[in-house]
């Protein structure tokens, strides 16, 4: 998505160890109308009517969830970080590693809010955070190598992330892919010329 | 606001001890044209064109902070719990108590992303929640005393909230208002007939 893309070049602030910083438009500070592009573009690209729910995960898949659920006229679930008392009933639950904070977290849904007969768009704001959880145990294998943890995120975070959900069975659509990026010379999106 | 009250006394579940789950329709499931409703009432309640900014919190809060923004043509800030390694620069910081978590949350907003110029509006899902912070000394020494806490959420989260906040020069507009909630009769609001 051009618009997309642009908007990392002008915005987008490359840190080491591979860290993408878009908390002035996307994940801190939100540009209400960019996102609102976004979730058109995803409209677009899921165009089938059957779509009934789209889960996400908070907090920073919140926003763009809800910003798209209104083209596709669908309720957002998203799945909750910690165990809350607040929460009863049955849940599904898993954990994942969150490489931005360092700690392992307990992730759940109601089951309530999820069923068999549902047709589900998983959206987030970065394809790594959904891989952490099906890829925590290479990780910890990982990491015995000395500065293992970088490399892996990178490779398996942005060149195999898609090729392992669609390994799956799952649509895969990203509205920008970064193939490589550096402090200087800024990223290389897949599609660029 | 009629709209949301009807649907709290629909699917809203009471719990004992004061905890009123809106988790179905606003904060785990989103109904996504509810909270566009909302939106378009905060706009009605704050026309003046000058707010160019919504404030609200992870993760609850971000959803309808969102949805609403578009009515004020404004970029949404949340602040987040925990610093995160992803955020560098100044930060403004304090810590909020939660009581559905039963923890304390480090809780940060970048400083580049408000200014004194900014108009803001600030938007959560229960006001109980914005006033842990400014009454987390109080709560230490109220939960010396016997089952004081349950009251002490209700009576300060429900019933003086707003007052605590208008003190300060903060006009404060609650889309319902629950004065009192019991499992068995149900909430009653406070403009109820």
């Amino acid at each position: 998505m051009q618009l997309l893309k642009d908007r990392i070049r002008k915005d987008g602030v490359i840190k080491d160890g591979n860290v993408l910083k878009v908390d002035s438009f996307l994940n801190h500070q939100m540009d209400i109308a960019l996102i609102n592009e976004m979730g058109k573009e995803f409209r677009r690209r899921f165009p089938d009517e059957s779509i009934n729910k789209i889960l996400t995960i908070e907090a920073s898949g919140i926003g763009i969830a809800c910003l798209t659920a209104q083209y596709f006229n669908c309720p957002v679930v998203f799945a909750k970080k910690t165990q809350s008392i607040n929460i009863d009933g049955e849940v599904y639950s898993t954990q994942i590693k969150s490489f931005t904070h360092g700690r392992t977290y307990d992730v759940i849904v109601k089951k309530a809010f999820l069923s068999p007969e549902d047709n589900i768009l998983i959206i987030d704001d970065f394809l790594a955070n959904w891989l952490c959880a099906a890829r925590a145990y290479r990780h910890r294998k990982a990491r015995r190598r000395k500065d293992s943890r970088s490399r892996y995120r990178h490779r398996e975070g942005r060149q195999k992330g898609g090729e392992l959900v669609r390994s799956q069975g799952i649509r895969v659509e990203s509205l920008a892919i970064i193939d490589e990026m550096d402090p200087v010379k800024g990223c290389k999106f897949r599609d660029d010329d």
